[in-house]
């Protein structure tokens, strides 16, 4: 057995809102084999959580505003999708060539405020991230703990940006039973030195470790990964809000 | 078997300068059940690279020059440790509360551009990064396929920081055989539309993946990925460097 292994969860259909996403993943880990586990930790994209909890906007609907349509004729994008990331943002960290960087209200830094097109239900229907990510993880592993007598940890994920690299990497915006951070702090190494700055953010590392498990094209938005049972606890934790770091802490941004 | 799986190579000793380790590498790959295989991929901390690569400095064989006692005494550090810093640095991104975050020869923007006091061979030594991490990752593969017949991609890593966010990921600062990005713009989703903008850093994310499966304290520098080989391929690629983003293109940062 691996040290370290992920496997997408089998045959879940398309999302819609007011989808039961708890029960869809209760049957879909029933068809995996080996099933789910307490100490597992099962990573969720985002958007079918999204999906479920309705987060989802028709462009039809949406009416832009003044702010929504002067950033949208400087920057080249559909007034309406403006208007909707502007909905979505507390502040705005960089706006250029296209790409609006938003802080959303839940303290993310990404583009578009997470506001995302592809993988819509619908033509002209954008997805929004969850209202309170940590929430939802807690709502699932509720769900799934019902549904199967275990608890294992729920990740919920994103792909960012980054500052200063190339491409996305899957990054956690929700989790409950997983220790989001292990602070190795005080800790000695094999030499017995202490080590002075290492705290790893792990719950960002099981989301990245999950996308490479993924087909991004296909239906897959569901890994388990098994092996990271000495993160995962039985309370729901602090959530992936701890791996928000204060603005005025923040020497790297 | 698992979509994704990661192992630590069992029974790598301490490294020193000078070791050969791409010889240790092979041994230690013999050692482990499976072996190496072409697809795979082995993710390196590159505290052993840097070390067999004598990348690692006395404190005691170093004069700090006016700049670095300047800096040192603004921030509490040790001057000495201070100029091995500054002489691994393009630009010093920003200096804070005893931290320097800089932007590396290379071009990677780290804190302490990458000089690290933990898991150093002796008291008093510090490791830096190696001079060029895409040359070692493809000096490793060579003595790899040389000594095993397979050519398994290699990735070398290190735990970065990141803006707006707590904790560090592992991160990928050299690689060869690895694909670092995977291109998905102008393929569809699932739904038949175009995805607009998904470049996955897929080299950072098996970084993180492989850090997951590794105990931080022990001797476990060297990770297998199994899974990968649709990212992996005969030709060494572009390198980790075509993850740098060139700074006059970096909104995020």
């Amino acid at each position: 057995v691996a040290r370290l292994q992920a496997d997408p969860l089998p045959g879940l259909p398309e999302v819609r809102p007011g989808d039961d996403l708890g029960a869809l993943l209760t049957a879909a880990a029933a068809r995996l084999p080996g099933g789910l586990a307490d100490g597992d930790v099962l990573a969720v994209a985002h958007k079918v959580v999204s999906k479920a909890e309705g987060r989802v906007r028709a462009l039809a609907d949406v009416m832009p505003g003044a702010r929504a349509r002067a950033l949208a004729a400087e920057h080249g994008k559909d007034p309406r999708l403006v208007e909707v990331i502007l909905g979505e943002t507390a502040a705005l960290v960089r706006a250029d060539r296209g790409r609006l960087i938003c802080r959303t209200h839940h303290g993310f830094v990404c583009a578009n405020a997470g506001v995302d097109a592809s993988n819509a239900t619908a033509p002209d229907a954008v997805v929004l991230l969850p209202a309170d990510p940590d929430a939802s993880a807690r709502a699932l592993r509720a769900a799934l703990r019902a549904g199967l007598g275990v608890a294992p940890a729920v990740v919920i994920t994103d792909s960012f940006g980054r500052a200063w690299r190339m491409g996305q990497c899957e990054t956690a915006i929700g989790c409950a039973g997983l220790a989001p951070l292990d602070d190795w702090r005080g800790r000695a190494d094999n030499a017995g030195r202490e080590l002075t700055a290492t705290v790893i953010a792990v719950a960002d590392e099981a989301a990245a470790a999950a996308d490479l498990a993924r087909a991004k094209a296909s239906r897959e938005p569901a890994v388990r990964l098994r092996g990271l049972a000495a993160h995962v606890g039985a309370d729901d934790g602090p959530g992936a809000a701890a791996l928000l770091r204060a603005p005025e802490d923040d020497l790297f941004a």
